[in-house]
């Protein structure tokens, strides 16, 4: 059987409000052959159930074959970071592949076949998916196309109703393990900390800063906090603590302003 | 007359593409009273014409009061930046109330009155409405909600199908005048320059670094060029101001990427 040319589209869905798909993803969601849906485990079923939605509000069953997978795990305790990394986007390359083999087996020989991949945010931002999809270009035909999506910092802004940056001044994005290891980075007195389990935000200097943080964005658990860093941060760390204990699991983001000119 | 309360929303509509609108965004179009619409002069015409189509696909003139008016310019040769800077808002939210005023003088005494101002890109990203909006809460009963939008940065990653970060590294947003002011920025080995009229990436040393740059994202003359800043930094300049010849205006943005552990 000749084998099609995959056009694969890495749509951006934003972070769990449906109304946050743009009308391009829309069309692509629309205009697809097979949909690929990576399952992460019970606890986010929440957003499992945002994906659903957003399937079946705007893809037709009819034309559009929806395929779920279980998502290889990371191996979190693997002493090598990047390694690790690594050798977990080989493995989710593998179960994309082995999906898509088998739905051209299913509907046989085509010339092109259209496939999505649905991404929390947007595709570019501290997200795999990328990744994944350049892995796949060594064993298959695969042209990437990437649909943006509203990211987690748009969101935080949106809800706390501020600018991401000061007029006329830089703004860093990073991670918990960053400032964590690094404390308050060079570059920027604004700060966007992303992929942080750990409220990493305890281990800087809290005076002059503020911090304006969220879960759940977009979504109906929403919380928002902000203040003087020295005032709420203790308070952030409960908040987050208990919602992760009530809802099974959490994301959250934060940015972080400090007087300019300091440090 | 009673003066109605204010549900000012600032609708992020992405950069150029009607299709990058959010579902969310198309909702709150449909909903309000009022939009405003800023023109920039002629030189940006393209602009004029890709929200007068956002207008007329998504908005019920029956139901929704569109309002053009010029907007004031910035005194770009004062020598105080950020005072100019906040005169300029200051005239900005003179005009947005104006407007405001007259048109509930037109459809008489209401409790509420949404009203809805396009913003490009996202409203919190290197964009003065929020701060324009701040200054109407001074003098009218104002709420003031955020519909978030694609950005610029996202318009590029996606055109030239790229992550904005290196795994698990931080990213700098920055503007043409802090590149060419500071050179390389501390914090970063990738640096999103923004607000530059000037290629400033002329500005620092180009060994060892790369650069995506994208002008008209997501329109039809869009431009992108990639590759190793000492190789194309030249082509990018010649073919930005042809461009800029050709069309009468340009907006671009670029993203440059050192190999790590420089510096």
């Amino acid at each position: 059987m000749k084998r099609p040319s995959i056009e694969l589209s890495l749509i951006g869905i934003g972070t769990g409000n449906p109304d946050h798909l743009t009308l391009e993803a829309v069309k692509a969601l629309q205009g697809t052959d097979l949909v690929l849906v990576p399952l992460k485990g019970d606890a986010k079923a929440d957003l499992a159930e945002v994906r659903r939605t957003i399937i079946s509000e705007h893809v037709d069953r009819a034309q559009t074959t929806v395929v779920e997978f279980q998502m290889p795990v990371r191996d979190a305790a693997d002493p090598d970071y990047r390694g690790g990394v690594a050798r977990w986007h080989d493995a989710i390359a593998v179960a994309w592949r082995r999906e898509i083999e088998a739905h051209i087996v299913r509907v046989g020989a085509r010339h092109v076949l259209e496939v999505a991949v649905l991404v929390w945010g947007d595709p570019s931002l501290y997200d795999s998916t990328l990744r994944i999809a350049e892995r796949l270009s060594g064993v298959m035909d695969v042209h990437v196309r990437i649909v943006p999506g509203l990211t987690s910092i748009q969101m935080l802004t949106a809800a706390h109703v501020i600018p991401l940056n000061e007029i006329g001044e830089s703004v860093l994005i990073t991670t918990g393990r960053q400032l964590r290891d690094g404390g308050w980075p060079d570059g920027a007195d604004t700060v966007v900390v992303m992929l942080d389990g750990e409220t990493s935000f305890r281990h800087i200097a809290p005076d002059g800063v503020s911090i304006w943080w969220g879960a759940y964005l977009g979504q109906h658990q929403q919380l928002i906090v902000e203040g003087p860093l020295q005032e709420v941060g203790q308070r952030i760390i409960e908040m987050r603590a208990d919602a992760r204990r009530t809802h099974g699991w959490i994301m959250d983001i934060y940015l972080l302003r400090r007087s300019p000119r300091q440090g």
